[in-house]
């Protein structure tokens, strides 16, 4: 595959690096426009969603999203910034105007209500103590606890999308199925490559990881969105590949800032990545790259890790292209992203809207 | 309320003892022929789903299924029973017939996969080291792999429902989900229980617990056939009212039986539930007894176990009426369940079906 080019007329996303956050302020404004219009509608229905749990699991819920303190206090208004939702709403909209928009609402909340599920489920596997700032659930209330809501909140998106009368409920409920699944496959991947030497980790392995983990949700918001729209299988493969890629462009630039971003920015320790012994895309480059530099680096990775190490470690991963490498990829991954969206949106022009979350994407944690 | 009777005609279902295992040899073939004739054509559904995960993922649910070993290779074939399965087609033969039955096999394998979900995170939050005579998931492939597995084959399930095109298949996905709900709710309870003081804990909340973790699956099988037949919602209710009852019925016999039941029969050490200070049916019936010996039972369930407590402590659970409640509630329970049977179904004769796997369940742990 050669390098994407973004097609003619349409613009190209600057990528984002330690120096810049890479964002134009008009389609950073856009973004938290559609951002805050989208928390607007999605959220009464994820209320709703999560108020039909019987109370023990509802608390835990409501604890999850940001809503109430663990003793069931209303908490200090702390939401999720409900990129997914927005992509449903806004890929919605492109294609089928503000009447599809509106009609994929339940749709929005499902894929919310999923990405939530897997959240409550990761930390309890990756053992996370800490999510949106506040302990998460299994340290408050137990692994049991936070199973047992996760597995509810996976229910109730699919009952949404079963109780939903629009005609591409159904597909839109098989689509996010298969999604789950390969969320958990890319989760059961990530958790099998940690104990692996990291000499046996191929680069394809890691890629298609951050893919299924990353990729696969942002694909399949930008799919139902476009089911809802109406449209055809063509243009919903297109929007699927266009956040899909979006997505691994964002993993590529969020491995580099993990490694040479400035932790006062990134929230992360500086090194947290390395101290892991993790195989993050940036790593498993310079470890495949052949050179010197990767057998040095070869030989950090296989002993335990030392602080006084960090310095000579980044810097490897540097000199081994590393990083040069992951930059090329985020920029190719995200020129591709925009050549997926040609093909189902007529104009650079009524792509605006998914171009800023795009863009907003790569910028951000989310 | 008061006593249930088995409306004019019917037949009551006789509830088995540690003496007699209650069932006529009759009702027991025809139950061994259904659950035969349930995973000669559910079988294949369910292998074909299970082949549809991604490898790693693939692996772990066909060794959960008893048809591989953790190495891949086959194993002694030692498959599940397949009566919630049963329910399914069988509920579909007796309202819709024949064709109703098989138009329902997708959404038996749907409900079997949902048993399966449940079981695996059942199992590791109950750390559970055995099931079906073999190790369980988690001890195997550790506890990660053991959430994904089951996460995935929950998404699986919603997606058979969602690429069914039967009428009925929609409304069968919102009810199934509904039933996850319940069912988390139930294991949340039975938790939660766990860590109470035996005197705080009520009948009420032990009877609605056995009904979301027991009742619900049957009750929510029984419905998912009667709704592939086309019932009616009143029908509908009532089968899944028929599935709950039979449910409960065999909750309150096995906690029986694992008190005064022959190890070597049940399979379960005498005396486990004791040792583990287990809110039993029985137990919490003979502790709100307000008898002498419910305070004697309070004082030996405070105290940590002591084996030699035990033949006094099975002893306490009866003198406080604990046996005979359960096995006058489960006559009850199986009286009210051929009663609302008697609603939706016209005569005993056609609902024979639906009876000999009423009575297998209060016979047999599943």
């Amino acid at each position: 595959m050669g390098r994407a080019d973004a097609p003619e007329r349409w613009p190209s996303i600057p990528i984002p690096t330690e120096s810049t956050d890479g964002a134009s302020p008009a389609d950073a404004q856009e973004a938290a426009a559609i951002l805050a219009e989208t928390r607007a509608v999605v959220d009464p229905e994820l209320r709703t969603a999560v108020g039909s749990l019987p109370a023990p699991l509802r608390r835990i819920a409501r604890y999850h999203f940001g809503w109430e303190q663990a003793d069931g206090t209303p908490a200090a208004d702390n939401p999720g910034k409900a990129v997914r939702p927005a992509l449903v709403l806004t890929a919605a909209a492109t294609l089928g105007g503000p009447e599809a928009r509106t009609a994929a609402v339940p749709a929005a909340a499902a894929v919310e209500l999923i990405h939530n599920f897997t959240l409550l489920h990761d930390d309890v596997m990756d053992r996370d103590t800490t999510r949106r700032h506040r302990p998460t659930v299994w340290t408050v209330f137990g692994v049991p606890d936070a199973i047992l809501a996760g597995d509810a909140l996976q229910a109730v998106a699919q009952r949404l999308l079963a109780e939903d009368p629009h005609p591409a409920a159904t597909e839109a409920a098989a689509r996010l199925a298969s999604c789950v699944v390969e969320l958990c496959a890319g989760q059961q991947a990530d958790t099998a490559l940690e104990g692996c030497p990291p000499a046996e980790v191929t680069l394809d392995e890691v890629l298609a990881m951050a893919e299924a983990k990353t990729g696969a949700l942002l694909g399949c918001a930008c799919a139902i969105g476009a089911l809802y729209a109406g449209a055809s299988p063509r243009e919903v493969a297109a929007l699927d590949a266009f956040g899909r890629e979006s997505g691994l462009a964002f993993q590529l630039i969020d491995d580099v800032i993990g490694l040479w971003g400035d932790p006062g920015r990134t929230g992360k320790a500086a090194g947290a990545d390395l101290a892991a012994r993790k195989k993050t895309l940036p790593v498993v480059a310079a470890l495949a790259s052949g050179t010197p530099a990767a057998e040095e680096l070869a030989e950090l990775y296989e002993a335990p890790y030392d602080k006084g190490d960090l310095e000579r470690t980044v810097l490897a991963v540097e000199r081994a292209g590393g990083r040069d490498w992951a930059q090329v990829q985020a920029a190719d991954r995200m020129a591709r992203a925009v050549q997926e969206l040609s093909r189902a949106v007529p104009s650079p022009e009524s792509a605006g809207g998914l171009l800023a979350l795009a863009e907003y994407v790569t910028r951000r944690t989310s």
